[in-house]
Order: structure tokens, then C-alpha cells, then sequence
């Protein structure tokens, strides 16, 4: 949300003003009737890494941005959703896979884009899976078949990497990591 | 924000309708003539524990919810922020204090109101500290004075007693917790 774009309070309908309300530090969209703030700020992306027999589980993106490329199980949170609940959610409504063993393993700000990812890691349940409506396709690759030039993100490529390091490591981390591409 | 309070497009200043948009399976605020999507996610809260001279840093609030009940500096994560970053600014903001050697340490789900807690620990870089504007007070407490039935709320207390246990344990650790008051 543009700050700048809003021009009608969503409760009263009058004109939205934009102004530093007092006690506070910076611009926000102001209702000049009802004084009610609309606030906007980072939204979290929670998703899985999951290994099943050697390979991993990614989904082909039918959706824009990105579409065709490809990507881990992953999406917005919802409200009154843990982010492992989440990572979950999405991981069966993308990919139709259950998960197991499930860890938290990167928690990734992307600042430019106001997304701080929360990657869980772990196992599929069974060997289960089926493309969901924002997946063209879901298939399992092993370490030497990823397609590396075709993932969606950097902050997915960085979690697939993490991932084969941690494991040739013999110990799967919690990461914490910034990726900033502000130009 | 709830969901039926939304009655005004803030782009187009058209009815709101309550439904399902295609591709989606839970209902969103959706403008009748633009068609706009208003979703409404969980938002982030970023803040510091930390220690001078094997006392911990506590803030009471002067602001509603629990003023004069006593909180570790955090508030809500900004648009463009790291959760770091965030941290740090909530804490020269409601502290009037710096820090150093910063380590992620509790990340804790609160899905009943739809906040997630990104907790960091480390020291103040001096003694120094101020009230910021949210604060009435900010004072160093050793272990054995912590007022425990005058803490704001059930996630601060949570991370003050993981923080002592760690370390009497001799080890920082990074929890993953939730906090569940669903009644």
C-alpha cells in the first residue's frame, strides 16, 4: 500500500489526510473526520523446506510474480495463525503435502519489500504431494537436479543452500538473515 | 481491523463487500466497484532484553494497554525495517538506549491477537537511558527485584524468565514459542 494512494477512510468514508499523528514519529494515512490511523507495515511470509528420501519438495509457480518459476511451499500469514500453522497451510494448499519433523530454520528479512520470511524444515509425512491452485507443478529434486537458475526468490535460492550446507554440516541451524536489494 | 467494520474503498471510496475473491478460500474486505483487495495480516513486534552490570533493562508503560505496568522496549516492526533494526530503534525510542552484541533470541507467537514477537538480547553500550515518550520510567533491575506482578504482559514475562534460565545455563539459545490465550 502507497501511503499517498489512499484517499477514503475505510470506516467513515470521508477524505484520508497524511500527517504525523501526535505522539508518533512519522507519516501515516489519517481520517480528517473519524482521526482513525491506517497503519501498513511488514507482512510475514511462513513456508516449508521438506526432504523426502534424499530429494526436496519444490512447486512450480503458476501464479504472478515469478509464474513458472520455481519456489518452496510458502505464503502470507494469516491472522490468528502461528507461523508454524501457517507454514503448514501453505505447504497443503501449494503443494499437497503434509510435513513432519518440522523445525524453524530461517527467518529471512527482506526489507525492500517489507516480507520477513519465517522457513520452517523437515520431512514429508508420506510421499504424498499434488500441485494446489497457485502451483503448476510439484516435484521432488534431488541436490544435483535443483534448478538454480529458475527459483522464483533469492530468499529461496538462500534457503536451498542454507539447507545442503547445514546438512553436509550434520546439523540443520536457525538462520537469521537479511536480503536487501534497495537500489 | 474487523473485517465487517470496513465499509469504504480507501482507494475508490465504493462499498466494501465481504467475500471470498476468486482463487482465495477466506473471506477479505473487497471493494464492490475497484475490485480491490484489503487483506489484514499479523504484524511484528521487535524489542530488546538487555543487561548492565548483571541488571535488565525495563521501561514502565505511560500509554494504554497496562500503563504503569512494566515492559521490555519493543513496539511494532516498520515498513522497510529489519526485525534488528526495529529492535534498536524501539529501544532508543521508548529507552533512550543503545546496544550492543544483539543476538536474535525469542520469536513468540501470539495467534489471539495476531502479533509475532521477534525478541533480541545483548547489552547496553553504556549505562545510559532515558523515558522515551511511551515511558514513565526506565530503570536497570537486578534478578531478585524483578517485578514479576507488575509486568505488561505474558510474552515480556516469558522472555525475562527464558532469558535468566539461559543464563544459568551458561547459553544464549534461540526459542521458538507460542502463547495461546484463546478463552
Amino acid at each position: 500500500m502507497k501511503l499517498t494512494n489512499l484517499k477514503y477512510c475505510s470506516y467513515c468514508g470521508s477524505d484520508i489526510i497524511i500527517k504525523v499523528p501526535e505522539d508518533d514519529n512519522r507519516e501515516r494515512a489519517v481520517c480528517s473526520n473519524c482521526g482513525v490511523i491506517f497503519y501498513d507495515n511488514p507482512k510475514i511470509v511462513a513456508g516449508c523446506l521438506l526432504e523426502w528420501e534424499d530429494k526436496i519438495l519444490l512447486c512450480k509457480r503458476a501464479t504472478e510474480p515469478r509464474a513458472g518459476y520455481w519456489t518452496l511451499p510458502a505464503g502470507f500469514l494469516e491472522n490468528n495463525e502461528t507461523t508454524e500453522e501457517g507454514a503448514l497451510r501453505e505447504t497443503f494448499e501449494e503443494a499437497g503435502a503434509k510435513a513432519k519433523k518440522l523445525k524453524p530454520f530461517l527467518v529471512c528479512n527482506l526489507p525492500h519489500i517489507s516480507q520477513i520470511y519465517m522457513m520452517y524444515c523437515g520431512s514429508l509425512i508420506d510421499g504424498n504431494f499434488s500441485a494446489g491452485l497457485e502451483s503448476s507443478e510439484v516435484k521432488l529434486f534431488p541436490e544435483n537436479e535443483i534448478p538454480w537458475s529458475e527459483i522464483a526468490f533469492p530468499v529461496i535460492s538462500r534457503a536451498i543452500k542454507l539447507y545442503y550446507q547445514d546438512i553436509k554440516n550434520d546439523t540443520i541451524k536457525i538462520h537469521f538473515e537479511t536480503i536487501d536489494r534497495k537500489i
